[in-house]
């Protein structure tokens, strides 16, 4: 249904990166996980002499058609407008973050409830003013569906031709830890009840007043169900789509991929269900606060970097993340060897 | 015995602090720890706008006379002076961190057993030709504690006065993590067989031997131990008494503290055993693989930054978790508020 090209990392220089980063002037495993990321990104790289060149985020918004009617989120669905405002306007967080680390931040209209002016940083994709409603029908069409999909692939397709080897992402969404907990329900095959948290900031009767509208659409929804599109097409959003072809994209094109939270995570859940290898090419950057994410994360076998209580989404915990990740590669690039140093070796 | 002068932080501002932290444009509390250390920071520059200025490592190098009859390590004594060379070439894993992240690097000579020549990045502070052995005596008499206190304040001092507000400090010195251990042992009250660890890398029955010549030394000498003073007397070496001091001053001097893994923390032991307030100026960066550190979190509380397995000391922690405390005031500075954004509020 919807085909990919991904292929698992190769085993050509595993010894040699092994040796290389044994070799350096430190007790042998001393830097722990920042080995195995050097690891992983040369053989990522299939180079003995790694890069980061031109990291990217893209933070993808939309809206949802669930929040009309539904008390999912404690904030209108004005806010995505506003907030994509706010992102061209360099005032939101990952905003701060990005520029503090040099990453390139892109923005795109997947679907929000809203005209644009045009923005050299805004990437219009929109697939529709928002999803539908999906307490009453599936999110969106099926051909909705893949043509987010295909959009996420060709922007990534594009960032990789201007040079991008290192790619996050982000989401914006009034409504979209909502659609992110259906996923994770199907994906991990999980209790809705368990899926649902605070998102933005909902009290405890909130939460469960959220869990009982999601128990309501997989009831509906869950027999329809045959496959990862059927799911991402029923849940929605475009966000949350885009994402998922564009990681799919960026695993095929040898890319790696800085994972960020629990909506994040969700669209990754999507993308491994069509295609397993793009775990290969992964990153997890942090534990979110958010309660599912840390299931979510068992489900992949994944040990993130970071576990800080971030919520916030936007891509943060990923441009956080970041300089400890480029750590991993200045390391192995850049530091002396027992032999070089002159150093007796334990 | 030894006078400090280290204030709590002032409550003038926690709450306007607070409110600029809640008003940014994301959900109260999202940005998790970072809003505690903003917090902090905030409170400790007593400043709505603070900033992190000329941030510095020191990295503290000396030799343990334990070594040279006692197998504590797998590395020969003249690795202490190899590595601190590495440091002055560039080619050590710190100086490939602090020079990602900007962070302005010195090195100390404590007390190596070696002559050096003179070097820009090398501050000579060598209290003797490392400490003596402390299965058999004092690792060093009062009076040479109290200088490399001493010497240890006026470096930070002088690092004040060029501008610097944030600190971290750093060690190099094999066999130090015997001296960790056993003033772990004595300020948290813990046997000493369990804050022995495998240090740069022993092998389980290497640890053991090390455990029982910890424990002997522990025999020999606890009776006389009376105060913090005898016990870093004691046990040493040079570099973590004189980070001991540095990081006194420091919190004098209303500094931010970044503290690293297991050799670090137990100066910081010292400290807080001589100043209880120092501790509020510290940001604990990283949990460390050597199995005494979590012990030791555990007893002042802390919970670290980072937990991804390092276990190299030099700093390291400090400089890889620099960018997160660095996100934390970036936000603070430069994020809009829902008013300024024009953003509803949930």
């Amino acid at each position: 249904m919807y085909s990919t090209e991904i292929t698992p990392l190769s085993d050509t220089l595993k010894t040699a990166l092994q040796d290389k980063i044994d070799f350096k002037t430190k007790p042998i495993g001393s830097l722990g996980v920042l080995e195995e990321i050097a690891l992983q990104i040369g053989q990522i790289q299939n180079s003995l002499t790694p890069t980061l060149s031109k990291p990217s985020i893209v933070v993808f918004a939309g809206d949802h058609g669930i929040v009309k009617s539904n008390p999912v989120s404690p904030y209108p669905q004005e806010v995505t407008q506003q907030m994509v405002l706010n992102f061209l306007n360099n005032g939101a967080a990952i905003n701060v973050f990005c520029n503090q680390n040099d990453i390139n931040l892109k923005i795109v209209d997947a679907g929000v409830n809203a005209d644009f002016e045009p923005n050299i940083n805004l990437i219009s994709a929109k697939i529709a003013k928002g999803t539908k409603d999906y307490s009453i029908e599936k999110a969106m069409t099926t051909a909705e569906c893949l043509s987010a999909l295909d959009k996420g692939k060709k922007l990534v397709t594009e960032l990789h031709k201007q040079g991008t080897n290192t790619i996050g992402f982000g989401e914006m969404g009034i409504g979209n830890t909502s659609s992110a907990s259906l996923l994770m329900s199907y994906f991990t095959n999980t209790s809705i009840k368990n899926c649902v948290g605070k998102g933005t900031g909902l009290d405890a009767s909130g939460v469960l007043k959220k869990a009982e509208i999601l128990r309501k659409a997989v009831d509906l929804h869950q027999k329809n169900i045959q496959n990862p599109i059927d799911a991402l097409a029923t849940f929605g959003g475009f966000e949350i789509v885009m994402m998922c072809g564009a990681m799919l994209e960026a695993a095929s094109l040898k890319m790696t991929i800085l994972v960020d939270g629990f909506i994040v995570t969700s669209a990754l859940l999507a993308a491994q269900a069509i295609d397993k290898n793009v775990l290969e090419y992964c990153i997890f950057c942090h534990t979110s606060g958010e309660q599912g994410h840390q299931k979510m994360l068992q489900f992949l076998k994944a040990k993130p970097l970071l576990n800080i209580g971030l919520r916030l989404g936007e891509g943060t915990g990923s441009a956080i993340a970041f300089p400890i990740v480029k750590a991993a590669v200045s390391f192995l690039n850049e530091m002396a060897t027992f032999k070089s140093a002159n150093i007796s070796e334990g």
